[in-house]
């Protein structure tokens, strides 16, 4: 990638990787074992799970809690919902009928390692899994409930699947406001969820979690836009899938539109709003500025 | 059918139309409208969710709640839940590879009336607006959270979605305790739930719960074997769908492995138990015995 790759702070992967371990804990608790019956389907719900996916959206949802005074542990259950609808999402996105994908993270996708069938009910069953877990895991009712809220509107229709239905049919042509609005959908209003929902699991004012929503979603976008720049810039080692994959599918995606430089343009400026949106929450801020330095600078 | 298909009561239709009416009525409301963008989306979810349904899940979670001393009304949330995850689950067992089912209800599939694409988004969108409904349109958060509970545990990997992954390994061969098993998870899981939902609605007490989730899940045993006796016995015109297509795919189903004749001994059984459980409510389990009723006599 760029110039800015190579200046990845030294001091944030340890902290990642601190979080990235306690999801993986708290995911593999709450899952069916492997063992179980169906045996293959709770294997291909464990084998896109744990892919080695960077968890991003947990850990965004884990540090927006801290910043606003509460814990990690307290934000786990809401992380783990965020991440089971996120790796869902990528099963079903992966599927041939959809952008048929024969890898992911480096390994064969799901439908690949198990077969379509198999692949569209461990989706299913992850979505399922992920709003079950703040209802059974959460002892609050009334954040349980705020939660499931958040993540109805964040994933449904209006949020994430529906991005992925424009997306479907939108090409290298589309304008800049329906790619926007494709990037805000699919992507952003999930980023977003994560962030307001790490607020709602502090018990933070609705103020706060309006400003998390804020930041969370120029974060959704930016890291999107990271994304599309790396599917063309990046290497197949690196990425654990096909680069090129979109252009070769004429995906409607900013590098497309705009070409390189004014994509990581507009990236940079998101991010500045992004942190200066972080910088504002004082001193418990700066981790979520230091996330969004993080995504910026990602080379996979 | 056989002869008792003849000795419909007559006085069930009507209270079942209007308590369907009500249902459709909340259903319009909640989902988003056929123009809103993605407009192809929302159709394909407005397409399978009104698409001629008998609505008996919900029916069953508003008499489950008017049963234990609730209103239809208090129950509605919960009864639309249960009928977007039956729909999404429909849509996506009607896929080229799950069922790979061209017709449903007498017109189109989904994936046929649209694409595998779309059809596979709005069942994620419809899943995701089920919990949704429970989160934002219940009020009382305890209700919404202990309800948000009983749909995650039935619709999950160890109910509805892992009944049709075991289902997709079963054939003709397969053993009764097996048989037994997929039948309690693809179809009991959610009537047990439908009727314990009613019930929490109703703010009943855990036994009652417990009882109306032993009734719902009989009378899902029930309707599962009478609707596999319909596979063999039914019309196309009846069933909207092609008779006989389990046994030319070889699935198991207890007309397959018992014959006709045992089949129907063994649902009447059940629905004999079912009214039992039913009138052990006084004579507020009423109408809980006429839906047991209406479902052993039921044509379609």
């Amino acid at each position: 990638m760029s110039a800015i790759a190579e200046l990845k702070p030294p001091d944030l992967e340890p902290r990642f990787a601190r979080l990235r371990a306690q999801v993986d804990r708290a995911l593999d608790r709450l899952l069916p074992p492997a063992g179980e019956r169906p045996a293959r389907l709770h294997q291909a719900m464990r084998y896109s799970v744990f892919n080695g996916g960077k968890r991003l959206r947990p850990i965004l949802t884990m540090m927006a809690c801290e910043a606003v005074g509460g814990t990690a542990a307290a934000a786990m259950p809401a992380a783990c919902a965020i991440e089971l609808i996120h790796t869902y999402s990528l099963i079903h996105d992966d599927l041939p009928s959809m952008d048929n994908d024969d890898y992911r993270r480096g390994k064969p996708s799901c439908h690949r390692r198990f077969d379509e069938a198999t692949a569209i009910l461990a989706g299913d069953a992850l979505q399922a899994a992920a709003f079950g877990v703040l209802a059974e895991e959460v002892s609050d009712a009334d954040r349980s409930a705020a939660l499931g809220r958040e993540l109805g509107s964040a994933a449904g229709s209006r949020g994430m699947v529906g991005g992925q239905a424009l997306d479907l049919g939108a090409t290298s042509k589309s304008n800049s406001s329906e790619l926007e609005r494709i990037h805000l959908m699919k992507t952003a209003a999930m980023f977003r969820a994560a962030a307001r929902m790490g607020a709602v699991c502090a018990g933070a004012p609705p103020p706060s979690v309006q400003r998390l929503g804020r930041y969370g979603q120029s974060l959704g976008l930016a890291f999107q836009i990271v994304d599309d720049i790396l599917d063309v810039c990046g290497t197949a080692r690196d990425l654990g899938k096909t680069p090129g994959k979109d252009s070769a599918q004429d995906k409607a995606t900013y590098p497309a539109r705009f070409g390189l430089e004014k994509s990581r343009r507009r990236a940079e400026l998101l991010i500045r709003q992004v942190v200066k949106e972080a910088m504002s929450l004082g001193a418990r801020g700066k981790p979520l500025s230091d996330l969004a330095e993080f995504i910026i600078r990602r080379t996979r």
